[in-house]
């Protein structure tokens, strides 16, 4: 197949009857499917049955009743799993409920409110900036907003977010305050960053003394494919003498169940110290008995990496037919590109500009409805409205193929207008 | 006994060597005991055993995976149980996860970084001062003093906080933007708000336009005694046009376990949706599968009282052990004055003026651990130092029996050197 700029008026207008057929026709099986969010599937969540299990003791290994108050940097043995499968002291780990998201906003509302060792809150500022990856995480970028923080759009490389850019916006201004990372199968583009970028990231020269880099690490364990890791940047951001800055996010709500996990920040003893300091007025501790649960049914790294292989095992035809629909449908028409996800929960596509949220309203008018358009970048705003992510996880396998289906039909038809636009 | 005030130098003197010879043959026996916080006792959490069981389905009653994300304001069945038993539409009720006063604190921080209804937010306000009805809960007016707000004591009396003195602080003075309730069995005097008292804070005319009534009602479900009850404050607030302003807490971690139970806030349908609003950055939302454990264990109201018809057994005793042995050993020595407490969780008493500091120290230098002098007063400052906690939950029978006559040497020992140093 050709790429469709080269097309002339008549064939566009060939292929506008012919995709105008296909998506009635399409409209016509009634399809409801919401791919909005990525949601794990009832047979992902199935795998953690022994996860509703009784609860063999409530006592903790010193002897804690789990039951009772107390002990509100969680349980020591589930902290320990945590601090073995991703190489951080445990004394430097905090557990929290089940929403890591909570972690992370109560965190940059501390900083907002109270400051950050001894640094000015962010609230006696004119204005704080946030450097804000994109595309990214919608709810990572609500936070910013809700704070009222000026979100500044980096662009995302196959590396991680552009680090020259960065390095240049961060050394001069002292109001930017930090940066947003998934660095693991990067949500929406399953980017891995590279030990360049972490490392860059942890020894970043800023003129901020109280930058702060909100490290999500949500896909830490989600392989697809083949298995990549990241650079251990606490370690690295120790070395440059940089460790209060990287607040360290992980959950098990996709490891078990979002509505019932738990969830993890770590950071340098000294900035672990002062969350807990502030959690002391916030909370009268964690529940303690979800993560004797947790760490009853996760055991340790091994039986974690065990069962993340079944999660995969489930995930991966489902990340195929995306790839392949997507190659087979619009390989070289030149209407879409993107980077190859190498593990995580989604895949983000790129229209030709000015047509995602067409798309996306055209797919929803066939009975699909996708991650809103603009969803990946600040503001809800994609500049160039190209971006479209493609939650492929909570589908059986059938009704993705179906969905592909649509969205290919409605790329098409929406460039064909577009190009039409253009050319003629 | 006569009142010691009229006891002769002698006398005194006499006494003292007895109570210096009492509290070293005590501090012989080598008891360590902590009575610092309000704890439920090893056999109050048995009593919560069937939570521990296996969750009969993950499937809440609308069909929901309780497993995944979503139902930001928990569980309908969960909430409905609540609203049952606590008289509220269940629309205006939201579930955290264990720690209500992890509600209480994000109430408060909305206040202050966001403003409610279009008021200005706290933040930018030179002051806020909030009343702090005292004696008090340390924790409630930690979180006014975490936010700098600046806490004005409101005297309590057996009928509630004295409400001639609110209603005349609040009619003129914007700055005063809330108060700190816990209306039924209040910690720590166990006093039951009257009629009168709830229908006056529920119409009071505040100069605030934003003021919140901190309604925290902890021990709506603990009696001891008798079975006391306190008017619906959002009824009432409803009627008088002012429901906004109730901001209601609940939790289960005094019915079934503080380091896994649930809890609740609730207001009008506007204050809920802005709640709701801010949570939705906040949060995925909550543990869901634990609200579904708790709905199948605590059923309905009526389960509930029988429920904690069980707590009251094992707390009636001890409440007689304290106070009895104050009878016993200080009844007409004019040592001690306290409100008999009407249920709840605790004893607060009040020793001579300045005295309660050096109780306690010499406590815990018996071996006995009582909730620090002055706790119970904002900033931790009891002004005229005599207001003692006695957290009688915890201890065993023969616990409790040790540690009151303990408390009582101490207090008389202490008490001795005050006369001394007023009279002679």
């Amino acid at each position: 197949m050709k790429k469709w700029e080269n097309l002339n008026k008549e064939q566009l207008l060939e292929l506008k009857e012919l995709y105008d057929k296909e998506f009635e026709d399409f409209k016509k099986q009634g399809l409801k499917l919401d791919m909005s969010r990525g949601k794990p599937s009832p047979d992902i969540l199935d795998l953690s049955a022994g996860l509703l299990d009784p609860l063999e003791s409530w006592k903790t290994a010193d002897g804690t009743d789990g039951r009772n108050y107390g002990v509100p940097n969680g349980v020591a043995e589930c902290r320990q799993i945590f601090a073995d499968l991703l190489g951080i002291p445990v004394g430097q780990i905090i557990l929290g409920n089940n929403s890591s998201l909570e972690l992370m906003y109560n965190a940059y509302m501390r900083m907002y409110v109270f400051g950050a060792m001894g640094n000015k809150p962010w609230k006696d500022l004119d204005t704080v900036k946030f450097l804000c990856p994109s595309p990214g995480y919608d709810r990572h970028f609500a936070v910013s907003q809700a704070f009222g923080s000026e979100m500044i759009i980096v662009p995302m490389t196959e590396d991680g977010p552009d680090m020259d850019l960065v390095e240049n916006l961060v050394k001069d201004d002292p109001l930017i305050k930090g940066i947003w990372c998934v660095p693991l199968y990067s949500n929406p583009q399953g980017v891995v960053y590279s030990d360049d970028t972490v490392k860059r990231l942890a020894s970043l020269e800023t003129a901020a003394e109280d930058f702060r880099i909100f490290w999500d690490n949500a896909y830490g364990t989600h392989h697809v494919f083949d298995k990549y890791t990241v650079a251990n940047i606490l370690d690295l951001a120790r070395e440059a003498g940089k460790e209060d800055r990287v607040y360290y996010f992980f959950s098990t709500s996709k490891i078990t169940f979002p509505g019932g996990g738990v969830s993890i920040m770590a950071s340098s003893p000294a900035s672990i110290a002062e969350q807990l300091k502030h959690l002391s007025f916030q909370t009268i501790g964690p529940d303690k008995l979800n993560q004797l649960r947790t760490a009853q049914f996760l055991k340790n790294p091994d039986s974690i990496r065990d069962h993340m292989s079944k999660i995969s095992a489930i995930l991966r035809p489902k990340f195929k037919v995306v790839l392949d629909t997507l190659e087979n449908e619009l390989g070289d028409t030149g209407l879409v590109s993107y980077i190859k996800p190498k593990g995580g929960y989604f895949v983000a596509i790129d229209t030709l500009e000015g047509c995602a949220k067409a798309v996306v309203a055209m797919a929803k008018d066939g009975g699909v409805v996708l991650t809103g358009a603009g969803a990946t970048y600040p503001y809800g705003i994609d500049p160039k409205d190209t971006n479209i992510r493609i939650a492929s996880t909570y589908p059986s396998l059938d009704e993705l193929t179906q969905a592909m289906k649509l969205l290919c039909i409605c790329i098409k038809r929406v460039s064909i207008d577009k190009l039409l636009a253009i050319h003629y």
